[in-house]
């Protein structure tokens, strides 16, 4: 293990935290076409910054749509493993505008953490990486192993245009195995080894009514009200037990054995209520909050809406009403099959007088679980419990990454997630941050995993 | 009957349009205070018409909110009878603005339709008494009866002032009788007294769960879902029969007689599905769509969101949900009552893990009946039938107009509600218009019902 890397790390830990700042001012937003320079010049951050560090082959690769960064590094031989990073520096949208003490795209540190959007998701985690390698080429003049680098623009809108780049390239792609830092710690300072994701699926629902809003005195009582007939179709779709009650939905759903929950039991922090603010936890009937986020899947309506919105009241029989719902995955479960299902049950109690369309999202992604015992992820965990000091737990988790699943089914190779992230990031929402501990420790848990794989 | 001014009205006629035009031009929004500015203009057109037709005394009123333009014409002598015009000069929001076929705030004719916000609720209609004053005053030089108007610029808005004016200055507005013309017929052509109400009375939820939004993959099976958790609330107030489901919500509600189902069978014109699109009409059980609109209490979401709303997916348990309902009230029922009710029952079924707030709107209103062989609404009907040359048909209706119930309240006099609007008008909504026919016809009613008067 390199003394000197780490020395380098610390020694020049602000010029790397100015670095960081500059590639987290870039509002590279990838959802909303606006900012489409913003993209574009984030992806340059990169492709320059991995020049500089001396990766052999550094390029911008048209996907179509957001640029994808590939970079290669094949100097530590052909005896040396093949490490496929992956990352997106695409962030989500900022809105509520008005909720961030500081503004999105200015970074700033505050109690030891640094606010901005995309510090934590995915860009703070990506610069760490980079960091590291800079490291040891300023220092030890070389990689210990060879490196792939594939960072994406269109993480947050679903990767779109990853799955054909990893298919069409898969010799260019191709290596030993992945690592990604794209998720988090159960709790701060707690190494984590995440041994499974779920998957996604996604759909919209659009009820029609009448072809225009029309006021509640004339013709209250004529008509079916859309919202109404929305509020009846979702209330059919989970109960008040948290349990989706749309046919077949828990279908081929493996059952949590003891051993798993007592796993999860022994996850540290119930962080729940503190990290949430709500006055209590609320899941699954017959599951812990904890058993239902890492293992069971879920049901969330992640946006509603119809009619009037503005200041005070306006009678009106609105003329449609919308919602955007995502379901949580976990093996057993195919996307597909789930919308279907959905799709089903909606058009199955949809009251009358109205028209419901179901729209079927293109994102979507199978869960995924890896076996704790692997060396590879064994090396990960043994690197991260001596850089944070702490013994490393392994947890399933309730996100999803679709590239995980993609990597495994086009590569079929061990896919390490190694995150640094915490409950606390406040991840998709106002105030996003990333604790400056795992920022400095990430970087040396990623010093020792480098070093490790080669021993 | 003054045949002059019924030739003054026909020669005249372009004149007069012109004049409506540049009236519904001003964009007299009363909810928004952007158009402060708008509301003030549109009281000063009315002051200086008012004052150029000739009566004697013109006054704009501080009402602590948008100014009410008062007027008097007393020169009908002490024998003649006094009526008190009530009418309102503000208007709705436009939006959605991109629905609109033409600028609301640009009136044009398409079709012998006058498109305009507010061309029918109400300035268009305040506009003809206006000009049926100017037509006698510029013939006979006089009124046939003694006049006082009554315009206000916050009807819209719940008329949150008018009560304090009309009860602490009654001596100035106190009349013989009252006629308002902001209604309308249950069919174009069709003369129609509206001699019953609805009254009127609303609330606004509040959901809130989390502090903020949250990653729906970090805590998806944590929390309640504010959104599904209003779903449940909502979708326990009003059932699929349509019939609402809240503890008490009917008490006191009269039934409906025989003789009253005849006359509202016997209102032509099922012009439901073809004024409004919709694939099929959907009403109380038990009762028709005209039965429910016109005479049965009804309960409707007029907006609700939170959450997502922009392009594409975003996967957040959201952190709030808001619903604005609003209930139309028959005889028998009493608003602030109502509103106790629908309190009682969501905080009964609100779920754990959220916070529910129940806002009372202060608009509210009981619901009016007026008895239909009251000679001055006889005689309303007998020149509606002879200006559209059709008999009058005499129906209640679902809209709420608190001034009614104020001045039923205050002053106890008759209340003749004299509207000629059509159901194509499309208030509220984007497209609002009215029929030139119901203009000109309708003037000469006004003018008919001027000279019935006093014979």
């Amino acid at each position: 293990m390199s003394e000197q890397v780490l020395q380098y790390l610390s020694e020049n830990r602000k010029q790397l935290l100015d670095k960081l700042h500059s590639f987290l001012s870039i509002p590279s937003v990838s959802t909303d076409s606006v900012h489409k320079q913003d993209i574009n010049e984030a992806a340059e951050y990169l492709e320059s910054y991995l020049k500089k560090i001396g990766f052999d082959k550094v390029e911008q690769q048209d996907t179509g749509g957001h640029p994808l960064i590939f970079a290669e590094y094949n100097q530590a031989g052909s005896d040396a493993p093949t490490v496929l990073f992956y990352g997106h520096y695409d962030v989500q949208p900022v809105d509520p505008i008005e909720e961030w003490k500081s503004e999105p795209f200015k970074p700033e540190v505050r109690d030891g953490r640094l606010y901005a959007r995309g510090s934590s998701d995915d860009k703070g985690q990506v610069f760490m990486h980079l960091a590291v390698f800079e490291a040891y080429m300023n220092t030890e003049g070389k990689l210990p192993l060879n490196v792939k680098v594939c960072i994406e623009g269109e993480e947050e809108i679903g990767s779109e245009n990853l799955y054909k780049t990893l298919h069409d390239k898969k010799d260019q792609f191709d290596a030993d195995f992945a690592v990604i830092s794209d998720s988090g710690m159960v709790s701060e300072n707690q190494p984590t080894i995440l041994y499974g994701l779920k998957g996604f699926t996604g759909i919209e629902i659009n009820v029609t009514g009448p072809d225009h809003d029309l006021h509640s005195g004339m013709y209250g009582g004529a008509v079916r009200n859309p919202i109404m007939a929305l509020n009846h179709i979702l209330a059919s779709m989970k109960n008040e037990d948290e349990v989706v009650t749309v046919d077949g939905f828990y279908d081929g759903v493996e059952p949590l054995t003891e051993h798993e929950r007592e796993l999860i039991k022994n996850v540290q922090g119930e962080y729940y209520e503190a990290s949430t603010g709500v006055n209590e936890t609320v899941s699954e009937k017959g599951y812990t909050a904890k058993e239902h986020t890492m293992a069971r899947p879920t049901f969330e309506i992640n946006g509603m809406y119809g009619g009037y919105q503005g200041e005070g009241t306006k009678t009106i029989i609105p003329s449609t009403a919308t919602a955007k719902i995502t379901c949580r995955l976990v093996p057993g479960q195919d996307p597909a099959k789930i919308q279907e299902l959905l799709e089903a049950h909606i058009h199955n109690v949809a009251p009358t007088g109205v028209t419901v369309e179901v729209k079927k999202e293109k994102l979507s992604a199978k869960a995924y679980k890896v076996a704790p015992d692997n060396p590879l992820i064994k090396k990960a965990a043994k690197s991260y419990s001596e850089a944070f000091d702490k013994e490393t737990v392994y947890v399933r988790m309730g996100g999803s990454i679709p590239v995980v699943e993609w990597i495994e089914d086009i590569y079929n190779i061990p896919i390490v997630l190694l995150g640094f992230g915490t409950p606390d990031d406040r991840l998709h929402s106002p105030n996003e941050s990333f604790p400056l501990d795992s920022f400095d420790k990430g970087m040396e848990t990623l010093v020792r995993y480098w070093a490790e794989i080669n021993d």
